[in-house]
């Protein structure tokens, strides 16, 4: 470990007089991690007491679960390989650099707990979350409220495990890593849980959204389309498949994607915070997991106090837990502040106010989302509208939503930027400590945003939960031939469970974007600590106050990185979209091999058999997401080490500019330059993209159900058939590419961090 | 013009020593230039002298004509008015500044002249075209060969005049603006004439674009879907307007397109000359009009060669009049290079190599082009296989390889960036003078490409008219009545028109994406000369070989500038698409009053009034156009205007940096970093939605021509019907939305040119 001390170099100076201070505050943010565990044990058996319905529902609920358990297994299977075979090679690749070596064993046991992590809590998750479906179907038998609660606490345990898990992967690895005694080079040495999360989001999300729309597509195609049967009839061998996909696409992928956001956010801003030491001392590294403590308390007692009767809209009560937990959450993020980021000369007032930008911007985010995915704006009417006049115009007026939804978060995220950057610069204004550029100081602003935005997700991911228990919920009641009073209470659920739904997805492309830009700022200052190290030897120099900062877009390397970023956005959605289409090729395939090969299933004489579907679905839903994955994984690495060989005639120089030099030659980091041009660009075409498949999909979607409510000449109209059509085209773009983009944004980032080492020359 | 010696301070070391050598160069291109107009001349007399068939054609033509001379009257008076009230608005605001007050005069003339040459070469294209498609039907009476020609001569007329009227107008204004006195202040002045090429061609193609597809979209919805008419019948209302859109958007959108490719390719171009005057004198300058001189006679001789029979493939004949005119314009490059570009350490191998690099990368673009649109190749086969099983398969696997498209392109641009630069640093790499950067050799390479890239595009946009042309001569012959052995050689050269059509668009988008790294490179150059001036008093300091090329990704504003650029592309797109949808409606609605208003319509009692269609889509069409485009205009002065007064606090100080100072404090370049960001990004992202929205689009309408051949059904089967619906969402990507995105960028990176002297504080 003697590199530690190597890499740290540079930043001791002004180094706080207590430095064991943090141990108070690993702590507690450890218990609290380990209370959530607790609590989100005690919320699943209490949903799990509840008694499960007649013989009827559980026979359909059963086949859903088993579909879903046989998928999430071989799913975390073909994950797992992957996972070990990328440890084997990081541990490989980190030995081959002796400015690496040393990190090797850290590096590899953090990547694979945090794959473990991640893991877990989607596992946790989907096997609560799908067996609380048909308890709260059968609470709706007697009453809304319980139902709601039922299903909202069945949310809730993967929101707390999530964040929990998340938490403690993090604090018990600084830990063990000796965060206490050298807590500035320990946040790196996390790097690898943040891998790890977001390989395996990257994944679930890819393989889910794969399986969940080809599963849609195939059986409505076959059923619906050649065979001439309803959607969800038992008679279609696909049925049970697409029930399946509503929970491996919507619970697991989304809670591992907060899982991943909330690790790269813990790791990006412990790094962030390292560099701030001088200021902070290690309460500055620790502040997220202080966040995240709190933000596991104010969200338990935000879901314990949601109740309702028959009466409420579902949505209000929601709304109330809601607000609740924010309200918790500001307070304690501002004890937080002042009793953390406090000190000689800092001005903790602007930095709560970085906080409360965070928030303001969650809220606007979900706001946006809002008026271009429901019925009662001016977007989803459009497309409605237009379905009057077929397929092709509802599908161009979809499209030219999709393209107008990125302009207002745009603005937002450059007002939150802009703003949290300047409160970050005044709240430390005062500081003057060698080392400390104003750079520093904003960046680390943006951080405490990007924790503000995050400060209630427990509650949020509860809420984004509630919408596929319900929608199950609501499938059983129907399936099972309940009275039609059951039915409204599950519809009412079901409505506003479609509502969180689409919040949600706004609120987790809005974090997704601040934590690129904060995993995206660690590795400029990674790539600043390696050259620091690299050049502190005899034959080195270290101009003083040199940092990582300078991606010049003019320069060609940095450009054709930029452009290479931008493609590889479309390029991956390409892909994931054509995954779906050959996916739903063998659904229908398989589908019309049963309906030949046994003529008793559409006679209704003899049972087809559903097993055999989600199986080949699954097989080839997993054949398909490694593609688009690997193109995630492997391009920053290709850019990075083609790039690095580049000859230095396309390095601009600026006059006066002292760079890092050893051995009388400039440190090369052409490599370094356009990756991280990749990285910007591709982040920011991947937000716009994003949010542009997430809203048009949503906003089709809402689109058919208003023309489903009776507009425009209601179910089985002209219109409605087209709205059909637009909706079937924005299924993958919603429930596959859109969501499968925040990972990939992430896993871009995290593995040009885990680089950093290899492109410096 | 005292401040003309000011602008051009610091770059008279090492001027050659015979100042007046260019004036046989300027002299030459000029009388070239003159020949093409002459040579464009005899073409249209040859083509109209041809007789123009039967009375039933003429009368179908006459209709086509007058509707088309109606809006491009009333679109030009539009554009007329808008370039009126910005000629004032340009002259008030660089009066205000009084770096920028001497050239407003020169850049209001420049302006004006460049948006009237714009309209001219629109204007008198579309006049010959227009005149041309009945005779080249007429000629098909009797051979292919004579109709192929004629077609091909109507079209070289466009060809000709707009690269004639490119090299004359700058010429001319370089001339008269005293570019042969100082040489080195004059480039920049014609930036004027650049933003009226763009400005008229974003328009041009905004309300073409607008026009053909409403027209088109708004007669099929209301003919084929309401009233159950087939395409094309004369009972339709909307007829003429959807034959008139045709030649409104195909011929002239494209002409002002391609000249304001060249006139922006040469002004950038020149400003970059001027950048190397120690080093090449004059003739660095007035390199890009030679270029385009050889252009201009490499394309008259290879249309001139242009002969089939009426067995051959009429494409066979255009591909062997385009490789005449590439080995004519590689050879007229290479003495150019040779003659122009070469002096004492220069070695100008490696500078024609640049030129190679630059027709190769239209090669590859034409060929990628041709991979993704057409039928006989995996996409449009992908798509038209979706096709059975319904529409929304269709789209979404159009969706799908409309997102794939990008990729190709992009790493041919990547390696004809990379590799061009790298070239020019060689070229140049034993030229020592102070002030001569890599950079600057760098970049003029990239710039040689650029025009390696148009050498030939005279020729091409011949082809390109080509399309059009030949399609309106089936159309007529089609409606009326002619032989069926007349129709044969009509449809023949239809399918190559539509095969030239769908290349020149991919190179339309190649040379559209390096003129705009061009005019982009010239930015930042202008940036400097500014700069440069405003420090050359008392109390300032330039730092020597300072140059303005640090836009640094890193830096918040320049990050948010990244992010508008993007978001920009895709509110442009959502406007241009959102204005057909409108305009559609228009149509739709006119169409069923005048079904209602006379029953004797549907009847085939009396003939509908086309008139009143034409009327009512023309003044939609222009309404319609003008948001997107101020859009466009107004986004870089904007933001400019507002991050210019942002804050120092967002500036990364790099160690060591000198900047330019005045009075003790360094100039704030905030706002010209954000902008240069803005047109950076906003150019990537352009460039990929534009290839996604035109290869999309002509993947979409070949499957339904694929299938209407007897794949998969046929015409009149549900794959046929899927595959149209495909088609019509594929209509305003590939004729409205994505040629439009060319001129945006252009339009973007020409007003951030104009607005150097605001931004710099």
């Amino acid at each position: 470990m003697q590199n530690v001390g190597l890499w740290a170099m540079g930043f001791q100076i002004g180094a706080p007089s207590t430095p064991d201070n943090g141990s108070i505050y690993l702590w507690g943010a450890l218990v609290i991690g380990v209370l959530g565990l607790v609590v989100a044990f005690l919320f699943s058996r209490s949903v799990l007491s509840i008694d499960a319905g007649t013989s009827e529902m559980q026979a359909i609920s059963n086949a859903i679960r088993e579909g879903a358990e046989a998928f999430m297994s071989r799913q975390y299977g073909t994950i797992a390989i992957i996972a070990v075979v990328l440890a084997v090679l990081l541990f490989i690749g980190y030995r081959l650099s002796p400015f690496t070596a040393p990190f090797a064993n850290k590096v590899v046991i953090s990547f694979l707990i945090g794959a473990i992590c991640s893991g877990l809590s989607g596992f946790t998750g989907m096997f609560v979350s799908i067996r609380t479906n048909i308890r709260a179907a059968s609470a709706a038998r007697t009453s809304l409220g319980r139902a709601l609660q039922t299903a909202l606490r069945g949310g809730a345990v993967t929101g707390l495990v999530v964040v929990a898990l998340s938490l403690l992967g993090i604090g018990i690895l600084f830990f063990l890593f000796g965060g206490l005694e050298h807590p500035q080079a320990t946040p790196y040495e996390l790097v690898g849980f943040g891998f790890g999360a977001s390989l395996v989001a990257l994944f679930a999300q890819l393989g889910g959204g794969i399986y969940t729309k080809a599963a849609d597509v195939g059986a409505d195609l076959v059923g619906k389309v050649e065979a001439g049967i309803p959607e969800d009839d038992p008679r279609n061998p696909a049925v049970i498949a697409d029930l399946v996909g509503d929970n491996v696409g919507d619970c697991a992928g989304r809670g591992a994607d907060i899982f991943e956001s909330t690790a790269a956010e813990n790791v990006g801003a412990m790094i962030l915070g390292a560099a701030l030491y001088p200021v902070f001392g290690i309460k500055g590294i620790l502040f997220p997991l202080i966040v995240h403590a709190i933000n596991l308390v104010a969200s338990i007692i935000g879901v314990a106090i949601v109740k309702t009767n028959d009466t409420e809209d579902p949505m209000s009560a929601l709304n109330r837990g809601f607000y609740v937990t924010s309200a918790l959450a500001l307070a304690g993020f501002a004890v937080a502040v002042y009793q953390m980021l406090n000190g000689t000369n800092v001005h903790p007032g602007w930095l709560l106010s970085c906080g409360v930008v965070g928030m303001v911007t969650a809220f606007l985010f979900v706001w946006i989302t809002q008026y271009y995915t429901e019925s009662k704006y001016r977007p989803v009417q459009s497309i409605a509208e237009a379905s009057l006049t077929g397929p092709a115009t509802n599908i161009i007026s979809g499209i030219a939503v999709g393209m107008e939804t990125p302009a207002l978060p745009v603005i937002v995220i450059s007002a939150a930027l802009l703003l949290s950057y300047y409160f970050g610069v005044r709240g430390l204004a005062d500081v003057h400590i060698p080392g400390i550029a104003a750079y520093a100081k904003g960046i680390y602003g943006t951080a405490i945003a990007t924790m503000g935005m995050l400060s209630c997700a427990a509650y949020i991911l509860a809420m984004d939960t509630f919408g596929p228990i319900t929608d199950n919920a609501g499938g059983i009641i129907e399936m099972s031939n309940q009275p039609d009073s059951v039915r409204d209470k599950t519809d009412k659920l079901d409505s506003a469970g479609n509502t969180t739904k689409a919040l949600t997805k706004g609120y987790a492309i809005g974090s997704a974007s601040l934590a690129a830009f904060l995993l995206f700022s660690a590795y400029l200052e990674e790539i600043k600590t390696i050259v620091t190290a690299k050049v502190n030897v005899p034959g080195g120099f270290m101009p003083p106050g040199w940092s990582f900062t300078n991606i010049n877009l003019a320069e060609i390397p940095v450009f054709v990185g930029a452009l290479l970023g931008a493609m590889l956005t479309y390029l991956f959605s390409s892909l994931a979209i054509k995954a779906v289409g050959r996916t739903a090729q063998m659904v229908v395939k398989d589908v019309r091999d049963q309906f030949r090969e046994n003529p008793g299933i559409m006679a209704g004489t003899s049972k087809p058999d559903y097993g055999r579907c989600v199986r080949i679905v699954t097989g080839a839903a997993l054949k398909q997401m490694v593609l688009p994955g690997a193109l995630a994984v492997l391009t920053p690495l290709a850019v990075g080490l083609v790039f690095r060989n580049l000859s230095g005639s396309f390095h601009i120089h600026i006059p006066g500019e002292y760079s890092p030099v050893l051995n009388g030659h400039s440190i090369d980091l052409a490599g370094a330059e356009a990756v991280a041009a990749l990285l910007m660009v591709g982040t920011i075409v991947g937000i716009l993209m994003a949010m542009l498949m997430n809203n048009s999909g949503g906003a089709w979607d809402n689109a058919k159900k208003y023309i489903e409510d009776g507009h425009y000449g209601g179910k089985g109209s002209p219109a409605h058939a087209a709205a059909v059509t637009g909706d079937t085209v924005g299924d993958p773009y919603k429930d596959t590419a859109g969501p499968a983009i925040n990972p990939m944004i992430k896993v871009l980032n995290i593995v040009a961090l885990l680089l950093v080492g290899f492109l410096v020359r």
